[in-house]
């Protein structure tokens, strides 16, 4: 997120964002990525496991990405604000035991939040570390709804010693 | 995929269709659910690791997605077709190991296809059995582009016994 890989420790836990998913948003997504009955209409999920309209897992992890981004991207400006270097955030090789644990219903309140359980440092690629993550989307009883493992490159401040 | 838990055998592979990343696409996916820039603009991805433009593993995980269920659809006409019941599919829990293996550049045909690995019951849910597949993302070269494991309740035939 804008810090170095030497500067991020485990134990560290960042809020990304809540985010509110109204029906009509749920219905755009799965209409365009997973148009099942559940994620369609409340008529048609009433008649399903699900009971009620609720937002395809892939829009609940997508919104996770967007959330996250955004932070990034407010945490790289306020580091330039202050004068700082920021570190660039490599690919991410994937991601890791992914769980839906709860639906999210429509007028549901997602919080995503990412906690760092260790990080090391990559042999392949010298200028990058590799951070590992355990992310977590809660509602708003508080109960877990997303988790997934992230692992993701992030600069080494050695980088920015050699090339400055 | 419409077939019921008893009829789905380790080994059965099924290939749910392609898809064309075109530029236009992974920016307007990118825009609502990933704004890195490598995602939004030729010019911006030039000057990152990714060399050009190139989609979201969130979007190619959603178009997975995408063309499973309509595959899903597809079948389960077909067996409406000629008078044989058909499963319904329950939640999926999740998933597991997923690897964005090769960047997808703007342009790019992406098939998916799907190997089941292993079935078993599900104790808890006598009604669901747990299949357990691999799922592939191949460009035009042939080269991988995205794996991950799922997991996904299927309804057993003994329901359709029970209740008949």
């Amino acid at each position: 997120m804008s810090r170095f890989f030497e500067d991020i420790q485990p134990g560290d836990e960042l809020v990304f964002g809540s985010y509110t998913f109204e029906a009509g948003d749920i219905i755009r997504f799965a209409a365009k990525y997973d148009p099942q009955p559940f994620h369609l209409s409340d008529a048609e999920a009433a008649k399903t496991h699900f009971g009620q309209l609720c937002a395809s897992g892939w829009h609940t992890a997508a919104i996770y990405m967007k959330l996250q981004v955004a932070k990034a991207k407010e945490l790289r400006a306020k580091r330039i604000a202050q004068g700082l270097p920021v570190a660039e955030l490599g690919p991410s090789p994937g991601f890791d035991d992914l769980k839906w644990i709860r639906p999210v219903f429509a007028g549901d309140t997602v919080t995503y939040r990412s906690t760092i359980t260790a990080k090391t440092e990559s042999k392949s690629r010298p200028r990058w570390g590799l951070i590992h993550a355990e992310n977590h989307g809660t509602n708003q009883k508080g109960k877990a709804v997303l988790f997934f493992k992230s692992t993701v490159f992030v600069e080494r401040r050695a980088t920015l010693r050699a090339t400055a």
